[in-house]
């Protein structure tokens, strides 16, 4: 593997691999006095953000850091951008200067895939790392929701998630579609018709064949709670929703938040899922947002994990896992 | 120790233990070739800026660095703050990242001890420092003045201290007053009546009994620096003074401004502080800024031990010192 | 060597002894299996930048780094510059702070310089490198270029190379002119009379006699490229362009531009070189950015080992090359 630029490009196994690795640098870290591996020591990541972002970037730093690389910040606010330089041409310069890695926030869809094409080719190619890029994919959140179903539910395969929020703008039920349609689950995405993205249905990993799970789309959310073994709120893009949308915030939280009712009324096992920042009083209430069977802070401790095995995954390869 | 969020909290053995600490850090770095030590090998420091800063934050930066902690920023302009995310979220999810410890600055009073409640509870309890909240308190600095008096007078209980200037919204005066009086120096409070908090003469710390110093209100600055060891002035905090405090900058100077003529009144013996930013030609005039009893850059340089022993303090203990 | 200032402080043998060693940390780096080096270990290096910059501070970064130096970033937007500190009691501050050394950017030309006599006097003065002060000197620029032209050319003595662009502002073409003559190079520099700068002519490094290299002046580009070895393009600063030197930044591609055909026209040695960012279409063409002979990015991955270099000179000292 020597970027990770989309759900939709691994297979099955390479998914399962990344969620195994995962899991060993947790057990790793768990069990360490010092909490620092030499695993990357020498190498030097690059985040690149052309977006704001507080758990995505320090989530990668401290993946980085942990594993003894150097980590560099640039943030397009006090790049070069401003003078008018391409994004081919700032990649190719950390490139040159001795990126490893490039770990890539862009508020462009293909914007990652675009600068691996520039710097991931030939024998001095250096991989990118996908932490966001538009409306598309946002891989390793996909990947952190599967480590955190997957350690919760016991299993993945023939899990019942349902996705509920504002699917028109979010990479991350793109992504999430992908890898759990990947593992055998049941994606059931819940949003008003104004919300719902064109194709969504569509949403299927292309590397799975038999086995593969499904993807349904309703505006009906009690109906897709009723069966969830987990159900993931998306933030309200609230600068969106004065477009129109809806009459008031208020009556998005009353038909599509996660209320202490609708919280109730779920299976006992199912748990509840956020990727932060949480809004809490719209799409989730406070209560729900603090309930035992939420584990939004267990999916941020799992994206430190899921970061260290992309980077080891990508710079070391998978001849055998330092967690060892 | 678990936290630090205000001197109010300390009791005179805690704050000078902090102080013996510090020393204890100068003097094993003046002491070595390559000055790194390796106390927080393995441990991860966020600093968490919602007011910008240069020394503050680059001076916990270096402590943190130079005892090999990984350290990372955040600063309230890049972070999800912009997307409606909740105080209490980020905390939670800086300590989900794996943080260790928080160094928070916020403009509201009170927010360090907030987060301290959310983040530092129960087993998996991390640390919060207080780099400053409001106009409450920023007890390291607080701690690195008493280290540069203790250090230049020789003793701190029975000092005089002068502190002159903004004081209705200095948290640097009340840290002062509260570490100053439980080590029992006397504290005299000059500014005019419209710059002098309601009730500055109770900030007396509640943790000592007998041996207490006191604190004084005036508006005489003259009288209070003929018997001063120490005088410390404030930073104007010159956006303020458009409100109508004083006809202009010219007569403030000329009231409270320690001039040359001034500081050459001072007891021979007796230090001049600040805790900068300093303002030259307003709260202090140039060549006093610049004069060999000046302790400005000394007070910075105490800064950085000061806050190596408290993060030694909270994140290591009081088993034993590191730098024994 | 206690500080990097300007390249007219240099003699030719300090320029030379700098590139050899940047030279030296190349070889060291190729060598290694893990690209970090114990070199500068306890050391701290402060980047304060006052005006935006990616390759130049992100270089830096990297070069201290590698050689395991302690590394903190200051920018103006953040700092204390906001609430009225003087760029001096910054610097002193930095020093107080614990730093070996400050890398500078500043809009005001001798800025570095004037940061270098506060900080960098007496037994505990500390080092200051200038990367980039106003339209006045960019010397580590002029190393990286210097290391690139050695490194393909073979030789500086002799060499015929000239530089077109925006000279009026350019601090890379003063520190260019100023090593390259000393090092025995001729500089052309071309220009339209608008955009040259007054007594060019005489940009000529004042520590070299005989054996010294000319610099010539001309507002045409096609006869200094029929001789060159080296042509260097400098960015249009475009927010000037605005000001009426051109009717239009098509009339300045045409006339001052590097085409494809003006690129073909040079000799089959000559390389193409800019300092980046580079404005594609405007000063350079498209395909000439990208052509073989283009070295852009050796002059980015130069610019890390001269930066290496450089701190190691001055941090470090000239008694043995770590690279050895």
């Amino acid at each position: 593997m020597k970027h990770l630029l989309s759900i939709a490009d691994l297979t099955a196994e390479e998914i399962t691999g990344l969620l195994d690795e995962a899991d060993r640098f947790a057990d790793s870290l768990r069990d360490r006095e010092v909490k620092k591996l030499p695993t990357l020591r020498g190498r030097t990541v690059f985040t690149l953000f052309y977006e704001n972002s507080t758990r995505t970037r320090s989530s990668f730093e401290t993946a980085g850091k942990w594993m003894s690389a150097d980590v560099i910040n640039i943030s397009a606010s006090s790049s070069s951008v401003k003078k008018g330089e391409s994004l081919k041409d700032t990649a190719l310069t950390l490139r040159a200067v001795g990126a490893d890695a490039i770990i890539m926030r862009h508020p462009s869809s293909g914007a990652a895939r675009q600068v691996a094409n520039w710097v991931g080719q030939g024998s001095d190619g250096i991989s990118v790392l996908n932490a966001g890029d538009g409306a598309h994919e946002h891989p390793t959140q996909a990947l952190l929701d599967a480590v955190s179903l997957r350690n919760r539910l016991g299993r993945i395969e023939g899990a019942e998630v349902v996705i509920v929020g504002d699917l028109l703008h979010s990479r991350v039920a793109r992504s999430n579609a992908l890898l759990l349609t990947a593992l055998g689950a049941n994606v059931t995405f819940v949003a008003p018709a104004t919300l719902q993205a064109p194709g969504m249905e569509h949403w299927l990993n292309p590397n799975v064949g038999s086995g593969r799970g499904t993807v349904t789309v309703t505006e009906d959310m009690d109906a897709a709670l009723a069966k969830a073994d987990a159900v993931m709120m998306l933030r309200v893009q609230a600068e969106r929703m004065n477009g129109g949308f809806f009459p008031s915030h208020r009556e998005y939280a009353a038909r599509y938040g996660l209320s202490e009712a609708r919280a109730a009324g779920l299976a006992d096992h199912a748990i509840i899922m956020h990727p932060g920042p949480m809004l809490r009083g719209m799409e989730i209430s406070d209560s729900v947002a603090d309930a035992p069977n939420t584990v939004v802070l267990n999916q941020v401790t799992a994206g430190v994990h899921v970061r260290m095995a992309a980077l080891f995954t990508l710079l070391v390869g998978a001849e055998g896992s330092v967690a060892e």
